[in-house]
């Protein structure tokens, strides 16, 4: 293991000590006492970076190092990720991005590669644990949240998040400078995070840039027939919702699987009515969610969802509805940015691939505000969210490495 | 009109009066105060029929004729039916056999038809509204239940039956003899009910002899594969439980068609877990209920869809495991019982079906203590449970008349 691949990893540790799970995982909720101790650690080594650190009004922090003279006040090129978790999830996700950026950029001031102003950044809820929406801190620093608006999302309890993030910041106050508003701003975006899939794993590749952050719809598909006496209703005579729910459920595998690698078509919840032993189904409901990395083929995918509805609820003689169809549009990523992440992968000699994230990240509301982009490293077995998560020590030094030279790139290549 | 169907119709009139449900049908939950008061009008019915009446001790009403002389104290050919409705059902199940059966008997009496003691009996608690057991009266009049058993069954609130038994027979004591124990020995069973299925109002057929009450037999089949990101997991490396959850439901399905008239299958019950928009299944459960008129039939279609779950498991890269078998065995009806339906239709110049019954009935315990057979009239649209149920005044009368006749010959033919 490379010293800076084992300086990261005991870092990783540090921070799964914040909120550990009996269950052998980690659980940090957005603003929860654990979230606030794993802030308060990334920000010593902030300092010890010798970055400028600071919160803004949600607890997003922020590490900045500022070049003297005319560019000092500029706008700021960030990298990070976030550092809260799902319930019992493992100690990468997000938390490789911050720390891989701390070390990255002290890196690069220690040897005096910049030039213009760069930070790091730890949002807050990125996962949507505690406000049912994710990526919340990373929304109000690309301006699309108002502070108002996510004071107000309310939390499990059904209580303003505002009572959460005023807890989070009299915690981080001890040590942290807190600003009243957003925090700097942002000429670029940077993010390294696990794949969280096993693309990358499977095919041996060690980096990825990422394309796009996949869109996502989900819709619930009704069909209806008629409820019968399970034992009196011949079986030609019967109008089973079920059956057009479990056809139109291989329907949409079928879809996904012949748009393999550009799609994915999950039914997550199937429900029949009444529900009964010796009652045949009068209705059944299946939820469907559709991920594509373009604006066209999140259309031709949902437009096919609804024709395989259409299909199987014809050939059992039911109606089929397609109804509450909810849709985070699919975000392309800065081909600038890109190019800087295959580039110093290629200077590494590193093999990269081309990839979208088929998973929500803050570096898709960043990008709305600023040029943005991605690196992925292999998840091994495609596992997270869970105890199992794990990233081989030569990745985790691979994808820092990738970070800094891309940053040094960004440095001079961003506007 | 007859003035036959009439009489009976209006007689079915003045049972639905008892438990009107406010959604159009009847509801009158074994052993409620709508249930005795529908007891106390066929006692009365069977009273002016010149019926000696009582109750026995779980409230299971009997209006006896017995001839003078040798035969008087032998044991009963009884026809009949039961008088408690599931919730918001029809005016006909069940009802329409105690009213025919008390009409039968009064015209074979006042003709001098009758040699042997001969009798009508309505049996409570049929439906299991009240006990989740179906066929309490008759299981405890054919001597399969003992009275302390029938007491001990749980109510919807979990207490003992014996509370609303005790409550009824209060009722029924102001005007009907109570027994303490089982009512007359029987010497055989016929029961006129509504088909509650289409077959009989598609052939356009009048009358059917049935010859079984069919098995029915259910159980639980939870398919396994692995929870996953919706997103990041390819669809070619999902184990998808409700993948093979739907593919089991059409291979039910398919069973079910290819033994159409001899079996059905269903599955009334599907869920997924952990159950989530974002969340590939990783179990799904799926609930099978199998019918059919013979044993040998019951357990062909028990191997047959044992073998579809595990097709189905293989197709998907999952583990299917069947679970919870419990099952009701096919009762065979009493040939020399079918026989007297069917040459009592013919001696009336009817068409008359062979048929099994697909819903369990007061027939299927009693053919385990005496010859016992039924007879079915059509059910338009095969609607039943409902406040729709229906059956045309004709086939009341045709109903009726082949009945009486039946006992008529019954009242030789029987040992």
């Amino acid at each position: 293991m490379s010293g800076r691949a084992g300086r990261i990893l005991r870092r990783l540790r540090a921070l799964a000590e914040a909120g550990p799970d009996p269950r052998g995982g980690v659980s940090r909720p957005g603003f929860s006492p654990a979230h606030a101790r794993a802030v308060l650690l990334a920000a010593r080594w902030m300092r010890d970076a010798g970055l400028e650190v600071s919160a803004d009004a949600v607890g997003n922090l922020y590490g900045v190092w500022r070049p003297r003279g005319a560019d000092a006040s500029g706008p700021v090129l960030l990298a990070g990720s976030h550092l809260d978790t799902v319930p019992n999830g493992g100690r990468f996700d997000g938390a490789l991005g911050v720390v891989a950026a701390i070390d990255a950029l002290a890196a690069l001031v220690q040897r005096g590669a910049l030039t213009r102003p760069t930070g790091v950044v730890a949002f807050v809820e990125e996962e949507g644990t505690v406000s049912t929406t994710g990526c919340v801190g990373s929304r109000f620093a690309a301006g699309q949240l108002e502070l108002a608006a996510v004071r107000s999302l309310r939390d499990p309890d059904g209580r303003p998040l505002g009572e959460r993030i005023d807890t989070f910041l009299e915690v981080l106050r001890r040590e942290v400078g807190l600003a009243s508003g957003r925090g700097p701003r942002v000429r670029g975006y940077l993010e390294l995070h696990v794949e969280q899939g096993p693309v990358l794993d499977r095919e041996g590749v060690t980096v990825a840039a990422v394309e796009a952050v996949v869109g996502i719809a989900h819709a619930d598909v009704r069909f209806e027939g008629a409820a019968n006496h399970a034992g009196t209703t011949p079986m030609d005579a019967r109008r089973d919702a079920l059956w057009g729910g479990a056809e139109f459920a291989l329907a949409c595998r079928r879809l996904g699987l012949d748009r393999s690698g550009r799609a994915v078509v999950t039914n997550g919840l199937i429900g029949v009515e009444p529900g009964a032993t010796n009652v045949v189904p009068g209705a059944c409901t299946v939820r469907v969610e559709v991920r594509a990395p373009t604006s066209r083929e999140m259309d031709e995918v949902r437009r096919a969802v609804e024709a395989a509805a259409r299909g199987a609820a014809g050939h059992h003689r039911l109606e089929a509805t397609v109804s509450g169809w909810q849709e985070i549009a699919p975000q392309a990523l800065d081909p600038g940015v890109q190019a800087a992440v295959r580039e110093a992968a290629r200077e590494l000699g590193l093999p990269c691939k081309i990839m979208p994230s088929w998973a929500g990240h803050d570096a898709a509301p960043m990008a709305a505000a600023a040029p943005a982009g991605m690196l992925f490293v292999p998840s091994v077995g495609g596992i997270s969210h869970a105890p199992g998560e794990y990233t081989r020590p030569e990745h985790v030094a691979a994808g820092v490495e990738v970070l800094e030279a891309a940053l040094a790139r960004l440095d001079r290549a961003l506007p």
